[in-house]
């Protein structure tokens, strides 16, 4: 069929098949359909939606556009993770290791990206000699050996969502479910695990504002998933407030330390327990409870901290950072940010402490752009806790005093607080799949 | 506002404000805005609608991007009429000199077109010397002194129309009411006329299938014509048979004569002083009932037909033809259509009379081609009409024997002849303004 029939009957809510869903993404990401009537195609997605099976076959389409990773020399069911993104987000930093040291298989590619503070692999890059970039050979043997590793995607994965998402964020056609669904689970397909589990995040820095918003995009995705052949499930996660104590790269390094150690009672450890009984769970090692078990028992015993100095040895890091944190690069600056009243902290924007670190070079605005690995926000106290007038909420780390002062004037604005305790919200709302 | 904000906005049913909107059809025209950016609001329009707000500051918009028509040279109060379009649909030619027979001003502009048959444009031009390109100062002198003039379109009318047309055209966003609303009205506003007559039609051969769908498109443009201050009125009819008994360039001027004559009691002759009286009503000249009797008296009078002659003298034309209709164009072949079988004459759809008239030549399928002026199809029976087998339907006429074969065929699928009687269908379902 041709495009202009494509167009029209997805414009009318009439469902399209495999076969013509992919003669859309093949003829796009090869030029042959022009821009406009694919802009037009996606604004026709964003306002009738697609069906599963639509989905299924878009993000099935847009994998195929590129490079398709094999696991197999791994030898071992292997599980991936994604997280839709938040602020203070280093659950892969605390789960690889922990899945890992469980008995699991943790092969994880993560994405540079842009964005409020640094991914996943820029908070790595904070560790001395810290090597993200490993030949596919090394990354599958030390995934093998060791049970994760964590590097930066290479190759050309799903070359489609890239020309498509360009195009979406030209046109207005971001925020639409089946489109957010099939850029992400292209990718994640397209990297091969047997299991995956997502972390769908909901609330002021995330991309879906409530937790409906945020089911309704797990629904989508764990379908997407068990469709291709998968073994799929999500969390919905709430993002309101950032999570845990820091947010920045080397400083969330440090708290995953800490986490590692058994040092943090907060909620996040809690999550993390969370995340890497599903994963476990997902690959074959016993039910959620008992991998919950399992997995408190290797942050007691010092197993999971462990299994984190190998991975940093492996990829040519300073493993002694696990017992000696302070040789993680620091900010050269603090400031702290003090209460202006008495009360209860009743909501601390993670949006707006994104927007702090991003001011404070923690992340970036441009592809390639250098980040600061020190810089960032440390909390100090959390949604719920009683305050006075006086007491530090917050520090700021920047290179500069004046970085500092402008990104405390943000969280300055980022924290509220109140006369009545605000009830305590769940970390996690949900599970789907 | 920018225009990623102002596609955001219409995609999530937020309605822009006049300035914005007119920023849209500028920046578009003139090249600022990229087509993909243009087709993504296109297809949000067709999703999610206008408010009759918004359309009417499209179409100005539109309007205001080329050259808009002064007619106040005429020194009276202009009526113009607009069909959107039908098969067999000679009206402009019985109306413009019947309405000027009773003291109306027409200073008629049409387009020439593609499609099934030949525009009015096309029709007057089968009529031997007769010229429809005047120079505007004796285009307006003809209608001050004679009360009509039929032109083909000059100038730059709505140049914002042409090029989002051919955008729509590629994005299958042509079927949306706000935007089949804008494209016509634009222009019809920028041809200056005090009042305006809309034929809105539905069925086989219109673009809208059902009369609710036409009231709409109906009700859309006279809206939007009385908020642009204009007297504004609509008839909804039906268009699911050919209009009268000839389809053709040549075939329809002899049909408009005998009507003009008072020679044709089809409901067509009826439909063409219903438009008259609501023309001349609209233009200060009565009721619609007054204006209806007047109509009627100039029809038997004679004083129409030669209105008629007087406006084809004033254009260059042979004004005999009037009364020696053979000296028009003829098509050197002829093949009759007879019935298969004995019963009632259901339906003749016209969408499959136009395409035969399209394969006869009297049609143009690209810009600029020409047509054959003789060839077309004489309607012989109509819809309700017992018929026996071999009864001739319908006769085909054409330049060579097979293009009539060929037709021939197509105008048999045309026609079903069924047992029981069909309901009469009154041509007029719907006023509206």
């Amino acid at each position: 069929m041709q495009m202009y029939d494509l167009i029209a009957r997805t414009r009318h809510g009439e469902a399209l098949c495999d076969a013509d869903i992919r003669s859309i993404v093949e003829g796009f990401t090869a030029g042959e359909i022009p821009e406009y009537m694919m802009a037009a195609w996606l604004m026709a997605v964003c306002c009738n939606g697609l069906t599963a099976q639509e989905t299924t076959a878009l993000t099935l389409a847009m994998r195929d556009s590129g490079d398709c990773l094999d696991l197999s020399a791994i030898g071992g069911v292997t599980v991936d993770k994604h997280s839709t993104g938040g602020i203070g987000d280093k659950t892969t930093l605390v789960i690889a290791p922990l899945v890992a040291a469980c008995g699991g298989y943790v092969p994880k590619m993560s994405g540079r990206g842009l964005g409020f503070t640094g991914g996943t692999i820029d908070k790595l890059e904070s560790i001395p000699g810290f090597s993200t970039s490993l030949a596919p050979d090394r990354f599958l043997t030390q995934v093998r050996s060791i049970g994760c590793s964590v590097i930066a995607q290479s190759g050309d994965l799903a070359p489609a969502d890239k020309k498509m998402y360009a195009l979406r964020n030209l046109t207005a056609t971001v925020d639409s479910i089946p489109l957010i669904c099939s850029s992400i689970m292209s990718k994640k397909l397209a990297l091969g695990a047997d299991c995956i589990l997502l972390d769908v995040k909901y609330g002021t820095g995330a991309f879906m504002k409530t937790p409906q918003e945020a089911a309704e995009l797990a629904r989508a995705m764990t379908q997407v998933g068990q469709l291709a052949g998968k073994r799929c499930r999500a969390l919905v996660t709430d993002m309101n407030a950032p999570l845990g104590t820091c947010v920045g790269n080397a400083l969330e390094v440090e708290e995953a330390i800490r986490i590692l150690r058994g040092e943090s009672d907060l909620p996040l450890t809690e999550l993390c327990l969370t995340l890497a009984a599903h994963m476990l769970s997902l690959s074959d090692h016993g039910t959620p409870e008992e991998c919950r078990s399992k997995a408190g028992r290797v942050l007691t015993s010092g197993e999971a901290l462990e299994r984190f100095s190998r991975m940093i040895a492996a990829q040519g890091g300073d493993a002694g950072v696990t017992e000696h944190p302070e040789r993680l690069p620091r900010a050269q600056y603090t400031l702290d940010v003090r209460a202006a009243s008495d009360g209860f902290l009743q909501s601390v924007r993670s949006e707006e402490i994104g927007l702090a670190c991003l001011g404070l070079g923690a992340g970036r605005t441009a592809d390639h752009a250098g980040i600061d690995p020190g810089a960032g926000v440390i909390l100090r106290r959390f949604v719920g806790d009683a305050v006075r007038t006086g007491d530090v909420l917050c520090t700021v780390c920047g290179s500069t005093q004046t970085l500092c002062e402008t990104a405390a004037v943000r969280v300055q604005n980022a924290v509220r607080i109140g006369e009545e305790q605000p009830e305590a919200v769940p970390l996690v709302s949900g599970i789907i799949g």
